[in-house]
């Protein structure tokens, strides 16, 4: 058995103030220089690195040490000599001098460096993810990851929220289609569900007077993997009786500042702007707004009130706008412009048209010759505009508008990385997305509060739900809402989304029930915590911040799970591959 | 819209100090008198309960409330009238004198009362689960398990100890058997299982240098619930590099004394006790002894080395033993200690000898007449034997004496409830289990260290594993052991296990390729929250503590889960129901 205590010290801990103890640690051999007499090397463990210096001589396994063996070194803490300190270190100033290695077990060869570098293909990153751990980058997320949730615990826990574990095998969800299942063993032919998120739960602790409630909750979706999901994701969950829609802003703000701190070191200027989902879509083109930047859409209507442009003059009488964005000094050549042109026929405009203002005051463009001056002087005033800025102009309904100018806003201006943090609520949501075709489907999910009942009935397109996302940089970091308590409207909304009376009952009968019960009035919200880590350590995917994610084909290259499972298995849970699936199987290779 | 705020003050934090303030409350009626030119409401809400006046003439409303109704109320803080006190409760010394009700959300009649009463069916509490969380054992039970825990985090964390999510769709593991199950849509034909335990992802962290790692898991096994489990159940997760089982052990304890702390209120005297396996056998006849009482088991071999009674003598020559406890003042009748040798046969004795100690000094007992004067003596001292005394001797191999004393003893001697609190360490566990028929199975996980190489290969029916369990009031609460960090270590365990080198490969090829890149030596242990929260919250089950638990049937009578799912998203997952479910469902109308 190995010697107690296996270490008494941290090799990243030690310092001058250390000079003539005696220290066993231990550690990886990081770095290793053999001068044949003397051997050096950079021992590391958690908390850092530290020079040891070994005499081959009194100690030959110092000659057969190999990068990344994990050994223990008894030693003297000493003083570097004169003029080897490495100031870059934090242990820089001092060396162990070795009396004592033993290998307590060594390494093949790496398969990839540990170190800084990013060249490593990430599905061999994620085949020894155990080494990947050991690189300085995967190291620092994991700690950060770990002291961010902390922080959002505590406080959680400081505000009187109680932490209370929701079931993870329930029952299948009204957003069924993309449930994760798991075939039960006892009742052969059933299945539980796996949970997109704890929220009909948390609202059943509400009604239970639980008051307030948050949860670091693990949660399924069945996705597709195109847009960087994974199969589980973790959120900070919570919900609170008798609280406002402020109140809950108000105290997700508190949590998310505090991982913010964790991770950053640094003040998050709370309370954070607000935008109502109507100015987010006018002046951003997006319910997701990136406010790192600025080149708002500004509308210019009115200055083109009475335009003899037939081009924009159309656009109005149709019921439409003009809007556009300064972009700057984009210095864009006419195929750049051009190109831009194609990109907003690409999301739907009809045309797009660009100004660039001279240094003389003049706009340069192919529409200038149709525009009058006070149209002209009207753009420089209404996009401030300076000489040398390009402004790119759509004329067409308000959504398309939006809809074109909000990505080449992005396309034109959203900075690399996420240096800067732009956090903003974005309120007031429609009960309702609209399709082209005029259909109605839910905006967040059934159990949302409408600011106005008769507004959902009788004007369900501008019908406003009192339900709010938080948005950093430009992504969706969770939505919250006012939830509904009562059991008649939340009927109504049921009838209005166009859900049958049976229908409601047989897919969350029990939960309406529940409503029937003296429902507080309560709200939550949801935050995604591997999307807000993601940006907070500007990592371009949220698998560089989640300890054992999937690739975006659902696979683990570690363990190679998912897995093939012995018929045995399948006939005790009363189910079997469909004949084509044996099919195809049986072509392969097991394991293929 | 509500009225802002929707709560100023919690009812239940009212205090003289707060009298002749104007105060806005929330919560649900828990009693109402309505003697008609007056109302007298209990306001219950997260807090506690305060007494609410009404005058039905200036607010008729006070007519309408009904048992846990939610309303909100304003009005003015005051002293209660002289005399109508009430020293039982907390807030007993004021009133609300109410100037505004407004009724939030209507109650339906109650399936049952919201009381301290236990005399509820279980199952329709489990259906109505939202109202028994607003009865006081149950809203005690969430908060109590949400201190604990939160304990538990503030106490790993405050140590070091790194907070790390591991995945739980995984591949199936070496339990395989007791695997849940989840289809893949992406690769139809492949399976995840749900973790039994995160065991070898933080074996993985400790590889990757993550040093110390804790982590409040949600874990699955698909048990028969004979035994008061759950299909999935939380536990205390821990692991570390470069320290011995003592030093988890010591963390353990601080993490267990922080709950006990937070639930009982009281400090827990640590170190906790510690018994080698051997010991624990022989002294309690059990793994997992209850050290709440004594009635230990005694070795009395020696007083009848010599002896001429046939059926001691035989047995002692066979290789085996003379044990007995002394069940202190049983006062059985003759009947009542024939059914105790009835008890010790089920249990697979041959036979049970009891010894009744006369005011006298003389025994009575069947076999008194057959032992010599110097055995009788010895008992007496042996045992410590007082007058009305009765003893009780199993003459045997030791395994026998053990298996058949140690359940008795629990019978005569184990008390009702938990109010003391009796903790164990039991260490020193055998490497393996050694069957009747003389064939080995693993004690513990095939990770476990062996003290011994050597012994584990030449002597395995006596050879020591480094693993270790801590048990409470005759349950385990959870075990841990020393990790095999040596790839040839391992091989060789899987060898004396019966494993082939293939099937290790093909079970946990990834995991012991992890082990050939400098793998420290590490350590860890699991306790089950659940269990520790049943017993010190004195709950019969541990679907008292569970927020949301499923029956032993493993039904959630809340949600009725598991449920049925379309063929629709059976399809997608590549998978059917077995031809005899289906017949058998068809039979059945849906939902049975």
């Amino acid at each position: 058995m190995a010697k107690e205590p296996l270490r008494t010290d941290y090799a990243g801990e030690l310092s001058a103030a250390r000079i003539g103890d005696t220290v066993r640690l231990a550690g990886w051999v990081a770095k290793r220089r053999d001068h044949g007499g003397v051997v050096f090397v950079d021992l590391r463990d958690v908390k850092g690195i530290v020079q040891v210096v070994i005499d081959p001589d009194a100690i030959p396994a110092a000659h057969e040490l190999r990068m990344e063996y994990c050994i223990s070194v008894v030693g003297e803490v000493r003083a570097r000599m004169d003029g080897t300190e490495n100031p870059d270190m934090p242990t820089g100033a001092v060396e162990v001098g070795v009396a004592e290695v033993t290998i307590l077990s060594a390494s093949d060869p790496l398969p990839f460096m540990i170190d800084d570098r990013a060249d490593t293909e990430e599905l061999i990153r994620l085949e020894y993810r155990y080494l990947d751990f050991r690189r300085p980058p995967m190291a620092a997320a994991l700690r950060a990851r770990g002291a961010a949730v902390h922080a959002m615990r505590t406080t959680m826990a400081e505000a009187g929220f109680l932490e209370v574990e929701t079931p993870t095998l329930i029952a299948s969800t009204p957003e069924g289609a993309r449930d994760m299942l798991v075939p039960s063993r006892l009742r052969q032919g059933d299945f539980y569900a796996l949970p997109q998120s704890p929220q009909l739960f948390k609202q059943l602790l509400m009604v239970g007077g639980v008051d307030r409630y948050y949860q670091i909750a693990r949660c399924y979706r069945d996705e597709d993997f195109r847009s960087d999901r994974q199969l589980e994701f973790t959120q900070l969950d919570i919900e609170g009786s008798f609280w406002t829609a402020a109140d809950v802003q108000a105290m997700i703000e508190k949590a998310v500042a505090a991982s913010v701190k964790a991770v950053r070191g640094v003040e998050l200027p709370i309370p954070l702007p607000k935008l109502t989902y109507a100015e987010a879509m006018d002046r951003f083109g997006s319910d997701k707004p990136d406010l790192r930047f600025g080149m708002e859409i500004v509308d210019v209507s009115s200055v083109f009130a009475g335009t003899e442009f037939k081009g924009f003059g159309g656009a109005l009488e149709s019921g439409g706008v003009v809007r556009g964005i300064n972009a700057g000094a984009l210095g864009f050549s006419r195929s750049g412009l051009d190109g831009l042109v194609s990109d907003a026929q690409a999301l739907g405009a009809k045309g797009l048209a660009w100004l660039v203002l001279e240094e003389d005051g003049t706009w340069r463009s192919p529409i200038a010759k149709f525009l009058s001056e006070a149209e002209l002087a009207g753009l420089v005033e209404r996009f401030d505009a300076r000489p040398g800025d390009t402004v790119l102009l759509v004329a067409d309904m308000a959504k398309v508008a939006g809809a074109v100018l909000g990505p080449i806003r992005l396309q034109l201006g959203k900075p690399e990385g996420h240096e800067h943090l732009a956090f903003t609520w974005v309120t007031d949501f429609p009960v309702f997305d609209v399709h082209d075709d005029g259909s109605l489907a839910p905006a967040h999910h059934p159990f949302t509060q409408p600011v106005s009942l008769d507004d959902m009935v009788e004007r369900p397109e501008t019908a406003i739900a009192q339900a709010y996302d938080l948005v950093l940089n430009g992504s969706e970091l969770g939505s919250g809402s006012v939830r509904i308590h009562d059991p008649e409207v939340q009927a109504k909304v049921f009838e209005v989304l166009g859900i049958s009376h049976e229908e409601a009952q047989s897919r969350f009968g029990w939960f309406i029930k529940a409503l029937r019960y003296g429902t507080p009035p309560h709200a939550g919200f949801a935050v995604g915590v591997d999307r807000l880590l993601a940006i907070l350590l500007e990592r371009d995917s949220i698998r560089d911040v989640i300890p054992f994610p999937k690739t975006q084909r659902g696979i683990d290259p570690l363990t190679a799970s998912p897995t093939r499972v012995t018929d045995l298995q399948l006939r005790e849970l009363g189910i079997d591959l469909r004949p084509e699936v044996k099919a195809r199987l049986t072509e392969q290779a097991p394991g293929d």
